[in-house]
């Protein structure tokens, strides 16, 4: 084939990792194993895993929970599971992604390892280190692996880069048919850690891969780029600040009650939590929710505050996936449920 | 370099596709013209423009609005802009992406293009078409471009596929060090398509690229494996099934009001809009609610309808990332206002 191919290399042969080693050493270590050397151009991506590895970012095990929640900024949306709580939060590595990062697995014994606080400094150490050892310009991408808003699976991203353009800005260029190409740019250093990961894989202990053919992305020798950071979005431009269940509840001010479990479950324990999400949503003078059957029954001690309880009630059932119909009963107000679509 | 490298070539001179054309002719006629051929075990991935191209799928641009409302089967989030307004739908084609994926770049005079109705039986017509003309047995991916929830930028993803498996599932498997990798599935079949997308680019008039070295994910010939339709979140587990804003308005009944803009904009702005979504969660009798300076001032016909009022006027504040503090006035409720951070 001609044409510039694009080519990924996985690099073998790296072994385990300690806290202390010279990435960048072994980096050069296994491309001279593998009779490659690095050049002009090229594009190094490597787990953020070796990388916090070498860094001794390791937290024993039996805290993974509390070492979760410390390196989360923010929580974003969550679910019970059979074992205990799933977590989509603002990592304090940048990005939003489940668990903050903290990872189990390839890890030795009972450990867990955090993601580089500083994912671009990390990118940017590797990039100067390897030009120390080889004079080689290269771009370096940090990897890790996250999950997506709406599509099954893991893909990885670029955690950490340093030495590349992040993002391909094609705003204000035109396509090959002069329009203008006002929306597009493409999140490269994410594309980098995808087709790396291709060749990398978890079970394959190979946790590193060489790019060639990406010279144009890559940034001379004395800059270092945007970095990673910079494909985060900033709090304005996200309209997905909260899980849907998430934000209901922070709108009502009940954003303290226990997360709803990954399956939504029967009809009555769903009522549950909505009286448990109206009742937690501020003082109500008076207030009382109970399930009976398919309804709920709600009191208060005057009418403002079962007016404002009744709308709490049906706010907090629509994220259930429930719709009410309110109707005034001998004391207070009573609550038929049916089942929305989903 | 030795190990087994992948190999991504972007096919070039293509050209302009036409209604009717045979897109894998071609492919392969490209890959001739580049003195290479299809083997075993390849994975070609196109942009869906040459398909939807080739299918007829064009409309006149001055309907792009409507087009967009009619490839789209859910509202998921939207911001008004501009020059209009910017929607992330569920696309009728299956992902949740932006503008249902109708697109105007690279497309000829004043029409746009939408996607194929079916991507995953496209990405199956072109394998078979592809062993008919080359005997070769490979995997195809069907590519196109999205945002994310939570990055800045576009990557490519699988929009269809066929002959490949999309999730090298993990779970059940032990990493390096026997850990179980209980939740990693890696959706390759995207990462397939975000390598791709290095060697493809928009501007460059290069809409496939020959994938060499993932023989392993590649599907006998008589299998055309999940399609990438499974990659697509279902319902019961897509903790983001509308924005936060779009989340808070639909538990309040009130999903008619017209979208936000990208920008908040100014204080009285943002409490006149948490008025409208206020009022418009259903009647109140004799309910208002009026701006004045940083408070609302809320009235209605009865203590009940008045404390709903205000419940909801809470909730909308908080879409507006605003908090009110409630107080009894001579004839209703005033809501004073402050900014939360966001």
């Amino acid at each position: 084939m001609n044409g510039t191919p694009l080519q990924v290399v996985g690099l073998t042969g790296i072994g385990e990792v300690h806290a202390g080693d010279d990435v960048a050493g072994l980096v050069v270590d296994a491309l001279h194993a593998q009779r490659a050397s690095l050049n002009d151009g090229d594009v190094l991506a490597v787990s953020s895993k070796v990388v916090s590895k070498a860094a001794g970012l390791s937290v024993t095990a039996t805290e993974r929970d509390e070492v979760v929640l410390r390196e989360s900024r923010r929580l974003v949306a969550a679910r019970r599971t059979p074992t205990g709580v799933a977590r989509v939060v603002e990592a304090a590595a940048g990005p939003v992604m489940a668990a903050a990062g903290v990872d189990a697995s390839n890890v030795e014994g009972d450990v867990v390892l955090t993601l580089p606080p500083d994912p671009d400094a990390a990118a940017r150490d590797l990039r100067e280190r390897l030009h120390e050892l080889t004079g080689a310009v290269v771009g370096v991408v940090v990897t890790d692996t996250a999950g997506r808003a709406w599509r099954t699976g893991q893909t990885d991203f670029a955690l950490g880069a340093a030495g590349l353009d992040v993002l391909d800005d094609l705003r204000g260029t035109v396509d090959a048919q002069g329009r203008d190409l006002s929306v597009t740019a493409r999140a490269v250093a994410d594309e980098i850690a995808a087709a790396a990961d291709l060749v990398k894989g978890k079970t394959r202990g190979v946790p590193a891969a060489l790019l060639r053919g990406l010279a144009d992305l890559v940034l001379p020798g004395t800059e270092h780029g945007p970095g990673a950071r910079s494909l985060v979005r900033d709090a304005a431009g996200d309209w997905f600040r909260l899980g849907h269940v998430e934000a209901v509840r922070a709108a009502l001010g009940a954003g303290g009650v226990e997360p709803p479990p990954v399956a939504p479950g029967p009809v009555p324990e769903r009522l549950g939590r909505a009286a448990e999400v109206a009742l937690a949503a501020g003082p109500v003078t008076g207030g009382a929710v109970t399930v009976e059957g398919p309804e709920l029954h709600l009191r208060a001690a005057d009418e403002f505050s079962l007016g404002a309880l009744t709308q709490r009630v049906l706010s907090a059932l629509w994220a259930e996936f429930l719709a009410g119909l309110v109707q005034r009963g001998p004391d207070g107000v009573v609550v038929r449920v049916v089942e929305l679509p989903r």
